[in-house]
């Protein structure tokens, strides 16, 4: 299958959605905290980015709620899911919205910064805007990781193909 | 387990590895052409940015040899390998340099760009550099996809814990 390269096309357009679609990638949630108000969105297009600083950076479209605050330079969290978090991440996907997201899972505050984070994710990272940048229709927040917290055996929550999934019983299969 | 949100310390960077080994993600190959010189070298810090344009971004160590190719501008493909392209991958990493890195696998010249591309991977994205960011050791590499190509089902070969896996069990298992 191939689409050609000159204007951007429909055709184009869905074979790099059927691409994506292979690209598995762990399922995080970001949340950040402005006053009293919390936010919390599901995610997948985050990476780390470097180890000096450690750095890791989350793609985030302008349409969503979060995306003012950290905009605006707040301290953010990225929790990465476990395979038991399914439901998390289906309510900071649009099933629910503003402080409904965290009616479920044992969601604290990070004693330094009072940002939310998921005490058992996989691991949670307390991160500072360090830089940003525009692209589009998405902002590029890079996050200076200020405080990791772990959390359980290695099992992520992972996306491909439209759905869930988790990588345990290969991983194991493997060891 | 906590790190404290002060210096850069040993614990820190530790606690940032170990996170990081919980974050699953597709093992891709970015390739790229200088003349008559072909690049390789395999990354899992590649995500999908935006549909509007069709982007997706790759984080590339300044130390990397496609880094200063990429730097220049130079047209760029993202293969997003499969389950058995472990082999791919190693080489990839380290395994062998500039053209041996191409020994293994069925490459292909893009028709349009003469980039490299494996023929099977799951999904290849011939993109150009539309916008570079800099950030500490490494350049975020935003591209824009051009051209599509995809291949066989949905089995990607994912990295996760220091070692390679695949979703494909477990995704079968919830279809």
């Amino acid at each position: 299958m191939m689409q050609g390269s000159e204007a951007i096309s429909a055709e184009l357009i869905n074979g790099m959605k059927q691409a994506m679609r292979r690209l598995a990638a762990s399922v995080v949630v970001a949340t950040a905290r402005d006053g009293d108000t919390r936010y919390a969105m599901a995610a997948s297009a985050c990476t780390s980015l470097s180890m000096d600083p450690p750095s890791i950076l989350i793609c985030v479209n302008k349409s969503a709620s979060i995306y003012p605050i950290l905009n605006h330079g707040k301290d953010f969290c990225i929790n990465v899911l476990s395979g038991s978090h399914e439901a998390i991440s289906a309510a900071c996907s649009g099933g629910q919205k503003g402080e409904g997201r965290f009616a479920i899972g044992d969601w604290r505050d990070d004693p330094d910064t009072n940002v939310p984070y998921l005490r058992d994710a996989q691991a949670s990272l307390v991160c500072s805007v360090d830089d940003i940048h525009h692209y589009g229709t998405h902002g590029i927040f890079i996050g200076k990781v200020k405080r990791v917290h772990l959390h359980g055996d290695v099992y992520p929550l992972v996306y491909i193909d439209g759905r869930y999934s988790s990588v345990i019983e290969a991983a194991k299969a493997s060891a």
